[in-house]
């Protein structure tokens, strides 16, 4: 049946002193190409152009991108370093307007260089540390988030669950082992019978190309989709649940994600099958109160139009391609966080997650 | 902005004795390649691969492909034409299992040859012209039918219509001006001011292929989406109605159609759009008692797993590729026909108005 797959080690990001490593994810699954990256204006094209994607992977990388600033000025002095530091944080902060993981990312950048006094804070070589240090602590930070969030849902999943998922929420879209499917590796460790779903996820195929590819390396059984098939599969019983990422999830609880996953919860509610969202609750932005407040990237017309060599649309036809769409919150059956799982009504309890997380007041402010 | 479409003419298929041609569907928007087919076995293979799809448009195909047969045994006289007619019978029949098209036109193709009396029932030459002539008559009857359905239909759309369509229900799918985009088509002629959106409809993209290449030849404006972004347009206020095809309509009213159909007619409710299925009377299956009686074809996994040579989903990772989905009646607003517009219960209005069209007892036994 299927080959066996190959297990060489991957990572989604990885950095050293002036170079931020990044798992090319617009060229899996064909080919394995990890990029060098060295300057923030590298990591702004980067993200710009989805080699790293994914709310939480994206924050990571930005402030990667502001740490690589940094230690390239850190010759120069600290004069140079808080410049550098601050021309990369604007440059990255337009990169991509809805997951605000990435404005929370760079507030707490922003924070490190404010707040680094002492010896850093005279010098470029310690301040640029201090600022590796921050970005690499977000990292860290991340991975944990990706863990507590894995071992929050997976209770929520029955012995044996056929789960679908949208998109890719895993290892690929953050620094640790994913958020949906965090959800889904944690349960699978506990010895759960799970069978994953993922709609291929068009325009960029996320789930066909990155969430397949993960998870057969992990030996979990994943079967491919078009989207326009998941109804089909839920009218026929052969789905118990849907669990999803967010790159932002709005002070009410209204979750903007992946387009698509709008379609996909009214149709769970449709089906009567839970409909769960995973995310650390560095998505949650308490500052934006519904879901019409959280800016909806359009991305070029050819993502839709062409694939590889392969002209799909007419020449001269429109196209439209919203990246995300944005779920009500009554249509949420819960919110998996790092800090537990928040139940409706979401500004309550994702309120109470973040003030039993953080102790009195926020750890950062985004950057507007 | 666009450049202006060149408006070659082109058809869907056309025959002369002992050719048929087709246009090759895979190949558009891309090229406009046209088949010359010359055996039954080589329409058979046609309608397998796609180079012509859409349920009127495979029965059309299916009936010269029994005039190719009949033509090509003809010389052998009348024995050997029924002979041939039959065995092209069998083997169409076995092309595709869903659209009921099919059966229909193989079934009056067989009426044809069992009725051939006088002078074609004794002369191989004659009794294959009969059959020429059946066919013909079928692709007239369904170009006359698509112009009845597009009347029919066009009353439904305001003056100002922002229309969603789902696969390809043009002219591509039949021997006249379509199903779904006959009744646009219609409506644009009375001037009423329509603009369509067209899903992509993965795996096979017959949206941005196919009906974005007819519409746009037409200069009725089109826009290209991914199937997942339907339902955000919706949200936001942006479709007054769907309307679609449909493969094979059950006794009740449930409608088999390319697969997302079902998905988009659940969103049609939720968003209270009203949602059309445009197909002829021929369409309609009274054998069948409802939905869960019509046969879904599975096809290949590659289907979904490339386009192109690209690769989509990893090797070895198991792809599900239903072609087709089922529409429960109860979310179908009205069955728009070359007879007239059906309205709950379907039982009874889509029996009625086939009475209406054909006078007492079926006109053709579909072929089982």
């Amino acid at each position: 049946m299927s080959p066996p797959q190959h297990r060489r080690p991957w990572f989604t990001l990885r950095y050293r002193p002036g170079v931020l490593e990044l798992l090319d994810q617009r060229e899996l699954p064909e080919r394995e190409v990890v990029l060098a990256l060295r300057s923030a204006e590298d990591v702004a094209r980067a993200i710009e152009g989805m080699a790293v994607r994914g709310a939480p992977a994206i924050g990571c990388a930005a402030a990667f991108g502001v740490a690589l600033a940094a230690r390239g000025s850190a010759p120069d002095g600290p004069a140079a370093v808080r410049e550098a530091a601050r021309a990369a944080e604007s440059r990255l902060a337009r990169t991509r307007p809805t997951a605000v993981n990435l404005f929370f990312a760079l507030g707490r950048m922003r924070e490190a260089l404010e707040g680094a006094a002492g010896g850093s804070a005279d010098d470029g070589e310690a301040l640029a540390g201090r600022l590796e240090e921050e970005a690499s602590a977000l990292a860290r930070e991340d991975a944990e988030a990706c863990r507590a969030i894995g071992r929050a849902g997976a209770a929520l999943l029955p012995e044996r669950a056929r789960v679908l998922t949208h998109c890719n929420a895993g290892a690929l879209a953050t620094a640790g082992i994913g958020t949906a499917l965090a959800v889904i590796r944690v349960a699978v460790e506990q010895g759960r019978r799970v069978e994953v779903f993922a709609d291929e996820t068009r325009p960029l195929l996320q789930g066909a190309r990155l969430t397949a590819w993960e998870l057969v390396r992990d030996g979990i059984p994943v079967t491919v989709l078009p989207d326009g098939a998941a109804a089909h599969l839920m009218r026929r019983g052969e789905v118990d649940l849907v669990v999803v990422g967010a790159d932002r999830i709005a002070r009410n609880g209204d979750v903007a994600n992946k387009i698509g996953t709008y379609g996909l919860a009214v149709l769970a509610r449709h089906h009567e099958v839970p409909f769960y969202v995973a995310a650390p609750l560095s998505t949650w932005d308490p500052g934006t109160s519904s879901g019409s407040g959280i800016p909806i990237e359009e991305r070029a017309p050819e993502e839709v139009a062409c694939v590889g060599d392969r002209m799909l649309v007419p020449g001269g036809v429109p196209v439209r391609n919203p990246a995300f769409d944005v779920t009500p919150a009554e249509l949420v059956t819960a919110i998996v966080t790092d800090a537990g799982v928040a139940r409706p009504p979401y500004a309550r309890s994702l309120e109470a997650l973040a003030r039993k997380a953080k102790g009195p007041g926020p750890k950062a402010l985004p950057v507007r």
